[in-house]
């Protein structure tokens, strides 16, 4: 059995994360650190894991807990937590981190975005945890960065298209749609109920956090990409659904463009493409690791319309974070990622 | 007192027009008919009316009628009222049509979208009725054709832009996120509680019927236009998110674009733009006429990013109906259309 | 004119008050007072009620504002505004009070389920705000309590069967059902989106503060009442739904029940009966004044369940408030309430 | 490997027994049948499936499939299976029907609140499948009917407070809370989105079918009971809350009536007690085959108020139907049933 900690068990990721190893044969959850929360014990905390766990929120201390465990997650805040996962590196653990820190290749990316890095190295070391495009790489990392939501949904919408010159690299738009457990489980007026129930809106229209890693990874399969992101936000509370446009670059039919999805994600347990005429809706991947993408082509104006769906707390998070965890213990990639959606 | 018929009563549509209506101190209701619902009476079948119309659904006959109204209201399907609309102009009557049938221009676009017309001759004595482009058609015309919802948020978020050649006119992508009412109330699957309920999916990506309307109105304000639309159903009741990208054609700051779009609609009572860096929530427009308009610059992507928010129900269809009718009446163009939205 | 203040204008109780006196031809709102947001403009704090109101929120200084102004409205938390209230009334304001400081004859009660009141003389001035038990007293009062929300539907469907003897006055039960607009705009886990939105819980069974009042208004009706209360949450944003169980002290049919009902509440604008058979929703009065009640007879059982309906900020809170303040004024008691709900 | 059928595989029932058994060990699905769904596949018809299962629904005929498999599930309306349980009994198979054509012990209630019974023969064979309750004889069937999902919720919270003497058997009151899921995947205006979005109503208000179940279930556990019951809908997809009242026989403290409650399912894997002073939400056991059981008093009163939240389509549908089935198959009792629910 390998013997994990949980940091920052006590937000909406960490507690998805405690869900799914719960049912993970090969993996014992150790230790459950928080902030706020030390002290409690989580199932109290939440009541739907009563009788599945009996552990006590930990403080979030690196060093005293090394001794018993072999794995580390850090589901904190980003900058918070970077200093620890320097820390766990060191004393020669496995880590997967949730948060931005180690996400991007490029210091300067980073620093416009969020702030001064407080452990630039930690960006050559970590690899990008999208198993889809990067096995290899996780599998022989101690240092995996679990992609941000959006960039997950969105990345796996485009990959093919972009790696196969299918589209234009320029003029890229991310028009995307999340439940509202994307926000965390921090109050704010924003996630008021009664202010978002009901309504829709955009947010952080051209400017938010998780744009340059779409970038950076769709660019990495061809020429450098520009791209327009905007999130929104949609009254329920799970999943992204990401309408990502582009400019063909020949006429192609949907069902070619099917095919060349097809081929390019042959082998993937968690990617299902639809076939050509139908389109994925979030419910059908809430609570799964799949990300399932359905394509469209409008003829007249030249354009490959992708949309993707994914439970933004799996396969955008915590589902991720395990994948990348199979991978570097050589357990069978889909370990404790089985479950499907429960419809309705 | 001028007194109408409302054709179609029953559905969403024509009930939201009749309780605007009941507000409304020139207007009187004298007919209400419907097709599969005649012979109940209003109010039991819409209990929020009870006490506040006695009046029982008759059957749709526009001779039968015509004698008692002065104006008629046609929420009927495409094609199924066209032959109605014609008798009651040769009847002498003021007629307001909620169908596709005499929005466009083109009967070409007509037929590719829907079906050969049965009436092409209106298409010609129809206005588009969008007061903020056509205030001074619709006031002197006797056949106004209601925009469809889609097209209203997405013609009055671009409108400016193209008018002013802020953006290029190719290559427009309109993304809108509708609630579930925009469906009507017939029963399908996809409307069904449990079916839509805590999903988002896109549907009849780039060859939804409103795509003409579109192209058809922000054409007329400059160069042809190419556009990509792509509705998406959220779970909500009401309400019409746009979101629109167009490619500047110029560096421009977002302090100027609102300058620019409060210039176009100087005067619109039922049009608010936003203050730069505020985007607006479909939440504030809930049974209210307004079309509120934020907007947000990519200077990275060189990309106008216009997001409208409207009723679908009220300015996407019956408001605008009233709003039209009160041009053509001669009565102040916002009678019974100046209540604001319930919050929350 | 009639000119009123408006202290709390920033709650949704506050804000509801606003949206409902913009409406009303003989009132005009000269100020908006609140705690935490004074010196912002109130449209930009409630985008929807841009272009309606340009009022900058101020302090909550009574004095100050009692030149300017005849009636003043509170809508702050029990006890906050107790020494408001009082002087408003010093000044020879006309009161209508949104707490529940105002609302109890016996100060033992309002002592055990809040907290030692802080100007007891107030409750012997305060008419208890409910006009279809209370007209004569509020037309004449200058102190008007707005009932609470839960009370508002749980009274008026238990008024009739308690002074008519159809049920005994031991051992009702109300079991309601709340949308979360309840609760306020104050943040709290319990109104997180991801938390309330779907699910729902009961919460403070058999101790909610709105236990007392009911009691004692019933208990005014015939025999003292015995009563548990059980409220829950809901995830919507409008409504209460209240279910209430009378056990029967004769047989009656739903027939004679709502005869019985219909009798009571003869002249009533806002109590609406359903036939027998029907039942109301909560939808079908949001954003209205209206309560519904429907009727129903366990006749196995012995047992009369009245079920009624209501919008908690409507009825339940600002539209009670403006009926009071009508009545005080010696305008028509409907005056600016006529609006239908919204459907769907 | 046992292999099973399930009939009325593609309702919600039948679809949520289908997701639970790819996740049993020693199960293994050997043919799904339905009525209007013959020769699609599955997973095209529910795509969250997909990938998961390959399997083409057929006809719904017992003894063409007979050969094959060992258990026989019918998720069928009731009166409908009635003759292929017989069918299948006579063939030897195990059965385990969702309808309500095998629950209730006496005729006459049957025919009191559904119709005349196609095949009487069955009530006396079949077992009430409620393993909390009859565990031994689930063990020992051949046919196991599986309670109604309001009867689960009911009878788990009001059991040990009959069984004990804790409450009166008279005068029992169960106000209930359903998801919408309950009604099916069948179209009605009752469950289309923008009518039940946002509302509450309470329906069959004193004659509803699953009354009989819960006053017989009941009655077997001490003194006959007299019951009112009152569904109500509630704008989510899945969960009901059951509030049920009961006068207290005797002063008691909430801590010991937890107590009492404890001892009464002490070693059920399934039925979780909360502490006093905490009650269940729907939230915390969807997708999971628990029921959560939270307790108050009213000491003024004198009333028990038990809560109980469960998932209707696990615990209170197909959840309950494995538990049986792995009790009549000699499998543990919790094989497949080991979720948490998903939070949030």
């Amino acid at each position: 059995m390998t013997r994990v900690a949980v940091f920052g068990a006590t937000g909406y990721g960490g507690i998805e994360l405690v869900r799914i190893l719960l049912a993970h044969p090969e993996v014992e959850i150790g230790y459950v650190g928080g902030h706020t929360t030390v002290g409690e014990n989580l199932a109290d905390f939440y009541p739907h894991l009563a009788g599945a766990i009996d552990l006590t929120v930990g403080k979030i201390d690196v060093a005293a807990v090394a001794e018993g465990v072999d794995v580390m997650f850090f589901a904190l805040p980003h900058a918070v937590g970077a200093a620890l996962v320097a820390e766990a590196l060191a004393l020669g653990k496995q880590v997967i981190d949730f948060s931005a820190d180690c996400r991007l290749k490029n210091l300067a990316d980073y620093e416009r975005y969020y702030e001064p890095h407080p452990h630039p190295e930690l960006l050559e070391q970590a690899v990008y945890g999208l198993p889809e495009l990067h096995r290899e790489e996780i599998t022989g990392t101690r240092l995996a960065a679990v992609p941000g939501c959006y960039p997950t949904g969105a990345i796996l919408a485009l990959a093919p298209a972009c790696a196969e010159g299918l589209i234009e690299p320029d003029g890229l738009i991310v028009d995307s749609k999340s439940g509202v457990s994307g926000a965390g489980r921090s109050l704010s007026l924003t996630t008021h109920f009664t202010e978002c129930n009901e309504s829709v809106a955009a947010y952080k229209v051209a400017q938010h956090r998780h744009t340059p890693e779409m970038v950076q990874e769709l660019s990495l399969l061809g020429a450098p990409v520009t791209l327009t992101f905007t999130p929104h936000l949609i009254p329920m509370n799970r999943g992204i659904l990401s309408t990502c446009y582009g400019t063909l670059t020949r006429e192609v039919s949907v069902d070619e463009a099917v095919a060349l999805y097809r081929e390019f994600y042959t082998g993937e347990r968690f990617v299902r493409i639809h076939d050509a005429g139908k389109l994925p809706a979030t419910k059908q991947v809430t609570g799964s690791n799949f990300c399932d993408i359905g394509l469209a082509i409008d003829a007249d104006a030249g354009r490959l319309i992708a949309v993707s769906a994914i439970d933004n707390l799996v396969k955008g998070l915590s589902g991720a974070a395990v994948q990348c965890m199979n991978l570097m213990l050589g357990v069978p990639e889909e370990t404790a990622l089985t479950t499907y959606a429960v419809w309705p």
